[in-house]
């Protein structure tokens, strides 16, 4: 990659527009040029980048021309507006939020998974998945190659972080210290259990079945458990694929976890599975893996790999991977290289 | 019950102890005379119970004559030793630990489910099960009724109570404060991860996908998996019953939790079972069933019911439980309140 290109980081002040800062310089991305864009609120601000101040622009009404790439994460409903703006402005919108997902003309890309899909691009933009889909997509593709995966009973572990800087703040008020919070073994209203704004309800020391909104769709399932659905679906190319989730909250900073029981095609043992996974991309295959081992990592952890009797040539796993950086900036980041290494 | 006993509480300073003490007065247990025993070095010092103060016994040596009904929380090693011992001495015993659970001639008892096996006791012994098995079965007899229970898919939120006394100041000991743990967003190692006692690393703002210990059967599941399966079909008497569990802590006090995701033989749409809980005796739907909801108090909570296709005639849904209570103490109470029912 010798071409070096002008980069737009859009939602730049958000938490995830600050990991993708991060990785962006981690991995020396080449950068000739960057520009960070937020709301109006934070325009004027400054943000370090590669040993100097960059202005943050009010991305509403911006001049976008010369923008080679654009890593989005300003929500839906902005990127619904800004990202046609700036692909029509000749930049590639790679899209954090969940607006053009499910768009049949935008790739919903993971590189280890289906770089390939990038030849889809048609209208200058590309998708992100949501941060828990993530997570499993490098650990379900080459067990899909091997056995041919039919369904997917997931029960899902999610961080705060998963919930944005908000979700962060509500854990972290509720939280207290460990002598009062140790009072809650013998009745759950010793602290506040309150209606919360990120959260239905108070999540420290607590966990609650309900990650997202409950969606219109007659499952009476919520958003969350309707994305796994879906962008499983798109990412692994099974159109048919039987995803049967249950998004439940964690109090948990960063670390979206899955516990998933899986049935197969074709017979595969839990030491064939290891094995394949332990030389896959993305994947770390690991005795215990946790939230707190993945925070702040690259991987998707893997273990307990297991036979289950669930489903015919069924299997049983746990992943966990960091929501911020795989699960949506490192992965922004890795879409963008992918479509540098094409030329 | 118009027969007052003599009853006794072996374990009685433990953490199952002091809620079985707690309960026996809620639920005013028909007590003539109490007797609490525990191990030596707890031996004579004094628990309160109904106004006024009780010697704690030395159980090892100890005279068991004339005790009627005997609570035992001592931890499977007593137990085996001190059950017998009690039964010969003409008590009906309660054990809440693993030890009995499986004997063929010893019944395990959930009252609101299967209190005709109290017919079947013949050493003097019924077992109470274990705490996440326990959560589910209120829940699942009343649709195993309806419909036809095959199979179960389960993955768990268990509680740091779970693990005793040392299990909660293991989790207590670990949180810190919100504006510390906080720090733990970008980095899970920002606060100190490391191997713990009573868990196998750090359980504050964690997930770890191994509650129990791994057995030694050929199917790297824990003990806490293998329990859920043989707990579940022994009291659902359903010998066939497929059971794939994925035994989970999490950092929560009090309140195991499970992720269901079941298979029937009939079909049994979400109204109908939501009717059919929502009149079952120890359960109470709800919107949002956490284990804050459920710590001190008394039934299963559960929620989310909906539809799955993860199986024919699928439904998923969560249910929750305080561990302590309906999980070990409560449910031990209401085995001895049948037994004397049964005269």
């Amino acid at each position: 990659m010798s071409r070096r290109v002008t980069l737009a980081v859009v939602g730049a002040t958000g938490q995830v527009g600050a990991v993708m800062r991060e990785i962006l310089a981690e991995r020396a991305f080449p950068v000739d040029q960057v520009r960070f864009f937020a709301s109006a609120r934070s325009a004027g601000t400054t943000l370090p980048f590669a040993g100097r101040d960059v202005v943050v622009e009010d991305a509403e009404g911006a001049d976008f021309r010369g923008i080679d790439i654009a890593l989005c994460s300003s929500g839906a409903a902005s990127s619904r507006v800004l990202a046609p703006r700036l692909a029509a402005a000749g930049a590639l919108v790679i899209d954090n939020s969940s607006a053009w997902r499910m768009d049949p003309d935008v790739p919903l890309v993971v590189p280890e998974v289906n770089a390939h899909a990038l030849s889809g691009v048609v209208k200058g933009i590309v998708a992100n998945p949501n941060c828990t889909t993530m997570a499993a997509m490098p650990v379900l593709k080459p067990l899909d190659r091997a056995a041919g995966l039919r369904v997917m009973v997931a029960a899902t572990y999610q961080a705060a972080s998963g919930a944005g800087r908000d979700g962060v703040e509500e854990l972290a008020a509720g939280i207290g210290d460990g002598a009062s919070a140790r009072r809650l073994t013998f009745d759950g209203s010793a602290l506040p259990y309150t209606t919360g704004v990120k959260f239905p309800v108070t999540l420290a020391h607590n966990v609650i079945p309900l990650a997202g909104a409950l969606v219109d769709d007659g499952l009476f399932e919520t958003n969350e458990e309707k994305k796994l659905r879906d962008e499983s679906r798109k990412i692994l190319e099974l159109a048919d694929l039987v995803v049967s989730g249950t998004c439940v909250r964690v109090p948990v900073f960063t670390g979206h976890s899955l516990a998933l029981t899986l049935g197969f095609a074709r017979p595969l043992s839990p030491e064939a599975a290891t094995e394949i996974l332990s030389r896959s991309e993305g994947v770390v295959v690991h005795d215990l893996p946790t939230p707190r081992l993945a925070a702040g990592r690259d991987p998707s952890y893997v273990g307990r790999i297991r036979t289950s009797d669930a489903f015919e040539n069924g299997l049983s796993l746990f992943v966990t991977g960091d929501n911020l950086r795989k699960g949506a900036a490192l992965n922004a980041v890795q879409i963008a290289e992918a479509w540098l290494a094409r030329g």
